[in-house]
Protein backbone atom coordinates (compact mmCIF):
# COMPACT_ATOMS: atom_id res chain seq x y z
CA UNK A 1 0.00 0.00 0.00
CA UNK A 2 1.13 3.35 -1.03
CA UNK A 3 2.09 6.14 1.80
CA UNK A 4 -0.86 7.80 0.39
CA UNK A 5 -3.48 5.37 0.55
CA UNK A 6 -2.43 4.46 4.11
CA UNK A 7 -2.95 7.71 4.73
CA UNK A 8 -6.46 8.17 3.14
CA UNK A 9 -7.57 5.24 5.43
CA UNK A 10 -6.06 6.55 8.56
CA UNK A 11 -7.99 9.72 8.39
CA UNK A 12 -11.00 8.43 7.51
CA UNK A 13 -10.46 6.10 10.32
CA UNK A 14 -9.39 9.85 12.72
CA UNK A 15 -12.54 10.99 11.14
CA UNK A 16 -14.70 8.19 12.29
CA UNK A 17 -13.90 8.08 15.54
CA UNK A 18 -15.25 11.48 16.25
CA UNK A 19 -18.01 9.81 17.05
CA UNK A 20 -16.80 8.25 20.26
CA UNK A 21 -17.42 12.38 21.58
CA UNK A 22 -21.50 11.38 21.63
CA UNK A 23 -21.60 7.83 23.61
CA UNK A 24 -22.62 8.81 26.77
CA UNK A 25 -21.60 7.17 30.08
CA UNK A 26 -23.99 6.50 32.76
CA UNK A 27 -21.11 8.05 35.33
CA UNK A 28 -21.48 11.65 36.00
CA UNK A 29 -18.18 14.20 36.10
CA UNK A 30 -16.46 15.08 39.33
CA UNK A 31 -19.05 16.96 41.54
CA UNK A 32 -21.60 17.05 38.72
CA UNK A 33 -25.06 15.43 37.10
CA UNK A 34 -23.06 16.03 33.80
CA UNK A 35 -23.00 12.82 32.22
CA UNK A 36 -19.21 11.50 30.90
CA UNK A 37 -19.17 10.78 27.46
CA UNK A 38 -16.88 8.08 26.01
CA UNK A 39 -13.78 10.32 24.91
CA UNK A 40 -13.83 12.56 27.95
CA UNK A 41 -13.62 8.76 29.81
CA UNK A 42 -10.90 7.43 27.35
CA UNK A 43 -8.70 10.89 27.77
CA UNK A 44 -9.01 10.59 32.10
CA UNK A 45 -7.99 6.86 31.90
CA UNK A 46 -5.03 7.91 29.72
CA UNK A 47 -3.89 11.00 32.71
CA UNK A 48 -4.36 8.38 35.45
CA UNK A 49 -2.10 6.02 33.57
CA UNK A 50 0.80 8.79 33.51
CA UNK A 51 0.34 9.63 36.77
CA UNK A 52 -0.58 6.05 38.61
CA UNK A 53 1.36 3.94 36.84
CA UNK A 54 4.14 3.79 39.11
CA UNK A 55 1.66 2.27 41.94
CA UNK A 56 1.19 -1.17 39.40
CA UNK A 57 1.86 -4.73 41.13
CA UNK A 58 4.34 -4.93 38.62
CA UNK A 59 6.43 -2.87 35.66
CA UNK A 60 4.79 -2.12 32.99
CA UNK A 61 5.13 -1.17 29.04
CA UNK A 62 3.09 2.62 29.80
CA UNK A 63 2.80 2.63 26.04
CA UNK A 64 0.62 -0.14 25.41
CA UNK A 65 -1.40 0.39 28.63
CA UNK A 66 -2.14 4.11 26.94
CA UNK A 67 -2.93 2.82 23.98
CA UNK A 68 -5.32 0.14 25.70
CA UNK A 69 -7.12 2.98 27.48
CA UNK A 70 -7.77 5.53 24.97
CA UNK A 71 -8.92 2.46 22.44
CA UNK A 72 -10.83 0.29 24.88
CA UNK A 73 -14.61 2.02 24.44
CA UNK A 74 -13.79 2.68 20.14
CA UNK A 75 -16.44 -0.56 19.74
CA UNK A 76 -19.22 1.52 21.50
CA UNK A 77 -19.42 3.63 18.79
CA UNK A 78 -21.55 1.15 17.55
CA UNK A 79 -22.33 -1.20 20.32
CA UNK A 80 -23.05 1.45 22.71
CA UNK A 81 -22.28 1.89 26.08
CA UNK A 82 -24.25 -0.95 29.00
CA UNK A 83 -24.14 0.28 32.49
CA UNK A 84 -21.69 -2.35 34.38
CA UNK A 85 -24.22 -3.06 36.98
CA UNK A 86 -26.62 -4.12 34.16
CA UNK A 87 -28.27 -7.07 34.65
CA UNK A 88 -30.35 -7.96 31.81
CA UNK A 89 -27.10 -7.16 28.74
CA UNK A 90 -23.39 -8.30 29.45
CA UNK A 91 -21.37 -5.08 29.35
CA UNK A 92 -18.11 -6.28 27.34
CA UNK A 93 -17.26 -8.95 24.61
CA UNK A 94 -20.09 -9.26 22.52
CA UNK A 95 -21.00 -9.97 19.74
CA UNK A 96 -21.84 -6.09 18.49
CA UNK A 97 -18.95 -4.93 20.23
CA UNK A 98 -16.28 -7.86 18.15
CA UNK A 99 -17.96 -6.92 14.81
CA UNK A 100 -17.67 -3.08 16.00
CA UNK A 101 -14.11 -3.62 16.30
CA UNK A 102 -14.18 -5.82 13.09
CA UNK A 103 -15.56 -2.49 11.03
CA UNK A 104 -13.79 0.39 13.15
CA UNK A 105 -10.22 -0.92 13.48
CA UNK A 106 -10.87 -2.37 10.05
CA UNK A 107 -10.67 0.94 8.55
CA UNK A 108 -6.90 1.07 9.30
CA UNK A 109 -3.88 -0.36 7.20
CA UNK A 110 -4.19 -3.54 8.49
CA UNK A 111 -0.82 -3.91 10.48
CA UNK A 112 -2.51 -1.26 12.55
CA UNK A 113 -5.76 -2.94 12.40
CA UNK A 114 -3.91 -6.31 13.72
CA UNK A 115 -2.46 -4.15 16.21
CA UNK A 116 -5.67 -2.36 17.68
CA UNK A 117 -8.00 -5.21 17.59
CA UNK A 118 -5.37 -6.95 19.54
CA UNK A 119 -4.71 -4.94 22.27
CA UNK A 120 -8.53 -4.40 22.88
CA UNK A 121 -8.95 -8.13 23.07
CA UNK A 122 -5.88 -7.77 25.76
CA UNK A 123 -8.08 -5.52 27.34
CA UNK A 124 -11.11 -7.65 27.52
CA UNK A 125 -9.56 -10.30 28.76
CA UNK A 126 -7.72 -8.72 31.23
CA UNK A 127 -5.19 -11.50 32.09
CA UNK A 128 -1.74 -9.59 31.14
CA UNK A 129 -0.11 -6.74 33.56
CA UNK A 130 -1.05 -4.12 31.12
CA UNK A 131 -4.76 -5.21 30.54
CA UNK A 132 -5.26 -5.55 34.55
CA UNK A 133 -3.36 -2.32 35.24
CA UNK A 134 -5.72 -0.56 31.78
CA UNK A 135 -8.63 -2.36 33.81
CA UNK A 136 -7.99 -1.00 37.24
CA UNK A 137 -8.07 2.63 36.07
CA UNK A 138 -11.17 1.64 34.23
CA UNK A 139 -13.19 1.09 37.77
CA UNK A 140 -10.79 3.82 39.48
CA UNK A 141 -12.38 6.65 37.56
CA UNK A 142 -16.02 6.00 38.33
CA UNK A 143 -15.30 4.72 41.95
CA UNK A 144 -13.70 8.40 42.41
CA UNK A 145 -16.90 9.71 40.49
CA UNK A 146 -19.44 8.20 42.05
CA UNK A 147 -17.69 9.05 46.01
CA UNK A 148 -17.59 12.41 44.96
CA UNK A 149 -20.99 12.49 43.93
CA UNK A 150 -22.51 10.68 47.31
CA UNK A 151 -22.88 7.50 45.62
CA UNK A 152 -23.67 9.12 42.19
CA UNK A 153 -25.47 6.19 39.86
CA UNK A 154 -24.95 3.53 42.29
CA UNK A 155 -27.16 4.85 44.36
CA UNK A 156 -29.25 6.15 41.44
CA UNK A 157 -29.71 2.84 40.35
CA UNK A 158 -30.08 1.01 43.40
CA UNK A 159 -26.46 -1.07 43.21
CA UNK A 160 -25.60 -3.10 46.06
CA UNK A 161 -22.94 -2.90 47.86
CA UNK A 162 -21.71 -6.24 47.33
CA UNK A 163 -22.33 -6.18 43.33
CA UNK A 164 -19.84 -2.76 44.01
CA UNK A 165 -17.46 -4.18 45.91
CA UNK A 166 -17.33 -7.13 43.33
CA UNK A 167 -16.46 -4.87 40.55
CA UNK A 168 -14.22 -3.14 41.75
CA UNK A 169 -11.89 -5.36 43.83
CA UNK A 170 -10.54 -5.67 40.04
CA UNK A 171 -8.10 -2.56 40.73
CA UNK A 172 -6.43 -5.07 43.31
CA UNK A 173 -5.50 -7.02 40.17
CA UNK A 174 -3.20 -3.90 38.97
CA UNK A 175 -2.34 -1.99 42.11
CA UNK A 176 -2.70 -3.35 45.63
CA UNK A 177 -1.20 -0.04 46.88
CA UNK A 178 -4.55 2.16 45.07
CA UNK A 179 -6.66 -0.44 46.06
CA UNK A 180 -5.99 -0.09 49.65
CA UNK A 181 -6.46 3.46 49.00
CA UNK A 182 -10.08 2.59 47.16
CA UNK A 183 -11.38 0.23 49.79
CA UNK A 184 -12.01 2.42 52.14
CA UNK A 185 -13.39 4.96 50.18
CA UNK A 186 -16.45 2.66 48.97
CA UNK A 187 -17.13 1.55 52.61
CA UNK A 188 -17.16 5.46 53.40
CA UNK A 189 -20.11 5.54 51.15
CA UNK A 190 -21.61 2.54 52.31
CA UNK A 191 -21.41 3.83 56.17
CA UNK A 192 -22.85 7.04 54.82
CA UNK A 193 -25.89 5.36 53.58
CA UNK A 194 -25.31 6.03 50.19
CA UNK A 195 -25.46 2.37 49.04
CA UNK A 196 -27.29 -0.27 50.89
CA UNK A 197 -26.77 -3.76 51.60
CA UNK A 198 -29.33 -6.64 49.78
CA UNK A 199 -28.40 -8.95 52.78
CA UNK B 1 7.74 11.36 50.66
CA UNK B 2 5.62 8.07 51.34
CA UNK B 3 3.75 5.91 49.00
CA UNK B 4 0.42 6.89 50.47
CA UNK B 5 1.27 10.63 50.36
CA UNK B 6 2.17 10.70 46.86
CA UNK B 7 -1.44 8.46 46.14
CA UNK B 8 -3.23 11.54 47.82
CA UNK B 9 -1.46 14.13 45.88
CA UNK B 10 -2.21 11.79 42.70
CA UNK B 11 -5.96 11.10 43.48
CA UNK B 12 -6.35 15.61 44.08
CA UNK B 13 -4.72 16.21 40.60
CA UNK B 14 -6.62 13.82 38.57
CA UNK B 15 -10.23 14.75 40.24
CA UNK B 16 -8.83 18.78 39.24
CA UNK B 17 -8.27 18.20 35.82
CA UNK B 18 -11.99 16.96 35.02
CA UNK B 19 -12.44 20.23 34.60
CA UNK B 20 -10.80 20.03 31.01
CA UNK B 21 -14.37 18.92 29.61
CA UNK B 22 -15.82 22.22 30.77
CA UNK B 23 -13.24 24.25 28.62
CA UNK B 24 -15.42 24.41 25.50
CA UNK B 25 -12.81 25.13 22.10
CA UNK B 26 -13.99 27.17 19.12
CA UNK B 27 -13.87 24.24 16.84
CA UNK B 28 -17.09 22.14 15.93
CA UNK B 29 -16.95 18.09 16.05
CA UNK B 30 -16.89 16.55 12.68
CA UNK B 31 -19.69 17.50 10.59
CA UNK B 32 -21.46 19.44 13.16
CA UNK B 33 -22.18 22.21 14.82
CA UNK B 34 -21.69 21.07 18.60
CA UNK B 35 -18.36 22.44 19.86
CA UNK B 36 -15.21 20.49 21.46
CA UNK B 37 -13.94 20.22 24.65
CA UNK B 38 -10.72 20.25 25.65
CA UNK B 39 -10.31 17.13 27.08
CA UNK B 40 -12.50 15.22 24.09
CA UNK B 41 -9.49 17.07 21.89
CA UNK B 42 -6.75 15.96 23.91
CA UNK B 43 -8.07 12.61 23.22
CA UNK B 44 -8.20 12.95 20.00
CA UNK B 45 -5.02 14.10 19.73
CA UNK B 46 -3.38 10.62 21.18
CA UNK B 47 -5.36 8.65 18.70
CA UNK B 48 -3.81 10.55 15.79
CA UNK B 49 -0.71 10.06 17.29
CA UNK B 50 -1.03 6.06 17.63
CA UNK B 51 -2.55 5.79 13.99
CA UNK B 52 -0.41 8.66 12.21
CA UNK B 53 3.32 8.59 14.56
CA UNK B 54 4.82 6.57 11.69
CA UNK B 55 4.88 9.83 9.18
CA UNK B 56 6.72 11.91 11.31
CA UNK B 57 10.02 13.67 9.38
CA UNK B 58 11.98 11.66 11.94
CA UNK B 59 11.60 8.86 14.72
CA UNK B 60 9.97 9.77 17.88
CA UNK B 61 9.48 8.89 21.17
CA UNK B 62 5.90 7.84 20.82
CA UNK B 63 5.03 7.83 24.46
CA UNK B 64 6.47 11.56 24.69
CA UNK B 65 4.19 12.45 22.34
CA UNK B 66 1.29 10.63 23.62
CA UNK B 67 2.41 12.83 26.96
CA UNK B 68 2.30 15.88 25.49
CA UNK B 69 -1.25 15.70 23.40
CA UNK B 70 -2.76 14.58 26.97
CA UNK B 71 -1.43 17.44 29.13
CA UNK B 72 -1.04 20.31 26.31
CA UNK B 73 -4.54 21.82 27.12
CA UNK B 74 -5.10 21.50 30.94
CA UNK B 75 -3.36 25.10 31.51
CA UNK B 76 -6.45 26.13 30.13
CA UNK B 77 -8.59 24.96 33.28
CA UNK B 78 -7.45 28.21 34.74
CA UNK B 79 -6.06 30.21 31.60
CA UNK B 80 -9.20 29.71 29.44
CA UNK B 81 -9.26 28.93 25.39
CA UNK B 82 -8.43 31.36 23.33
CA UNK B 83 -9.07 31.56 19.64
CA UNK B 84 -5.42 30.53 17.25
CA UNK B 85 -6.50 33.92 15.54
CA UNK B 86 -7.19 36.28 17.78
CA UNK B 87 -5.74 39.15 17.30
CA UNK B 88 -5.77 40.72 20.68
CA UNK B 89 -5.15 38.28 23.21
CA UNK B 90 -1.68 35.77 22.90
CA UNK B 91 -3.05 32.24 22.30
CA UNK B 92 0.40 30.20 24.15
CA UNK B 93 2.24 30.72 26.77
CA UNK B 94 1.37 33.78 28.49
CA UNK B 95 1.64 34.70 31.93
CA UNK B 96 -1.38 33.31 32.91
CA UNK B 97 -0.68 29.57 31.26
CA UNK B 98 2.46 29.59 33.38
CA UNK B 99 0.85 30.26 36.67
CA UNK B 100 -1.81 27.51 35.62
CA UNK B 101 0.78 24.98 35.37
CA UNK B 102 2.23 26.12 37.88
CA UNK B 103 -0.48 25.18 40.16
CA UNK B 104 -2.08 22.18 38.75
CA UNK B 105 1.19 20.19 37.68
CA UNK B 106 2.37 21.81 40.93
CA UNK B 107 -0.53 19.35 43.00
CA UNK B 108 1.39 16.33 41.79
CA UNK B 109 4.55 14.65 43.47
CA UNK B 110 7.71 16.60 43.07
CA UNK B 111 9.27 15.10 40.32
CA UNK B 112 5.85 14.53 38.38
CA UNK B 113 5.60 18.03 38.33
CA UNK B 114 8.69 18.69 36.78
CA UNK B 115 8.18 16.27 33.88
CA UNK B 116 4.57 17.27 33.00
CA UNK B 117 5.82 21.36 33.32
CA UNK B 118 8.99 20.27 30.99
CA UNK B 119 6.55 18.35 28.62
CA UNK B 120 4.60 21.50 28.55
CA UNK B 121 7.15 23.85 28.28
CA UNK B 122 8.60 21.80 25.11
CA UNK B 123 5.40 21.21 23.64
CA UNK B 124 5.30 25.20 23.50
CA UNK B 125 8.79 25.43 22.62
CA UNK B 126 7.71 23.52 19.67
CA UNK B 127 11.67 22.27 18.59
CA UNK B 128 11.95 19.12 19.09
CA UNK B 129 11.29 15.78 17.06
CA UNK B 130 8.27 15.36 19.42
CA UNK B 131 7.05 19.08 20.33
CA UNK B 132 7.13 19.26 16.43
CA UNK B 133 4.70 16.31 15.79
CA UNK B 134 2.29 17.32 18.67
CA UNK B 135 2.14 20.21 17.12
CA UNK B 136 1.22 18.96 14.47
CA UNK B 137 -1.28 16.72 15.44
CA UNK B 138 -3.08 20.12 17.31
CA UNK B 139 -3.19 21.70 13.82
CA UNK B 140 -4.22 19.00 11.84
CA UNK B 141 -7.47 18.06 14.20
CA UNK B 142 -9.23 21.50 13.86
CA UNK B 143 -8.24 21.75 9.99
CA UNK B 144 -9.80 18.05 9.23
CA UNK B 145 -12.86 19.35 11.36
CA UNK B 146 -13.35 22.95 9.84
CA UNK B 147 -12.41 21.25 6.50
CA UNK B 148 -15.67 18.67 7.04
CA UNK B 149 -17.98 22.28 8.19
CA UNK B 150 -17.16 23.86 4.81
CA UNK B 151 -14.84 26.26 6.59
CA UNK B 152 -16.11 25.72 10.07
CA UNK B 153 -14.69 28.06 12.25
CA UNK B 154 -12.18 29.65 9.98
CA UNK B 155 -15.32 30.68 7.84
CA UNK B 156 -17.39 31.94 11.41
CA UNK B 157 -14.95 34.20 12.49
CA UNK B 158 -13.52 35.30 8.82
CA UNK B 159 -10.39 34.18 9.00
CA UNK B 160 -7.73 35.45 5.71
CA UNK B 161 -6.72 32.41 4.24
CA UNK B 162 -3.34 33.27 4.14
CA UNK B 163 -3.57 33.90 7.95
CA UNK B 164 -5.21 29.88 8.17
CA UNK B 165 -1.75 28.69 5.94
CA UNK B 166 0.65 29.97 7.81
CA UNK B 167 -1.08 28.74 11.21
CA UNK B 168 -1.29 25.05 9.23
CA UNK B 169 2.15 25.21 7.36
CA UNK B 170 3.42 24.07 10.73
CA UNK B 171 2.14 20.51 10.12
CA UNK B 172 4.90 20.11 7.78
CA UNK B 173 8.06 21.03 10.32
CA UNK B 174 5.90 17.38 12.16
CA UNK B 175 5.49 15.64 8.36
CA UNK B 176 5.83 16.64 5.09
CA UNK B 177 3.85 13.14 4.40
CA UNK B 178 0.67 14.65 6.06
CA UNK B 179 1.34 18.27 5.15
CA UNK B 180 1.38 17.10 1.41
CA UNK B 181 -1.89 15.78 2.09
CA UNK B 182 -3.76 18.30 4.16
CA UNK B 183 -2.10 21.71 1.93
CA UNK B 184 -4.62 20.24 -1.09
CA UNK B 185 -7.84 20.40 1.62
CA UNK B 186 -6.83 24.02 2.30
CA UNK B 187 -6.49 24.93 -1.23
CA UNK B 188 -10.42 22.96 -1.71
CA UNK B 189 -12.01 25.21 0.85
CA UNK B 190 -10.28 28.11 -0.79
CA UNK B 191 -11.89 27.09 -4.04
CA UNK B 192 -14.84 26.58 -2.86
CA UNK B 193 -15.19 30.02 -1.48
CA UNK B 194 -15.56 29.02 2.34
CA UNK B 195 -12.02 31.21 2.82
CA UNK B 196 -11.40 34.34 1.58
CA UNK B 197 -8.08 36.38 0.76
CA UNK B 198 -7.75 39.53 1.65
CA UNK B 199 -5.23 40.80 -1.13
Amino acid sequence: MTIDARLIKQIAFIHEIDKLKYIQRKTRLFNSTRTENDAEHSWHLAMMTIVLAEHSNVPLDVLKVMKMVLIHDVVEIDAGDVFLYDTKRSHSNTEAERAAAERIFGMLPVEQETELKALWEEFEDGKTAEAKFARAMDRLEPLLQNVSNDGGTWREHNVDYSDVYKTQVVIRDGSETIWKHAEPMLEDVFKKGFLKKAS
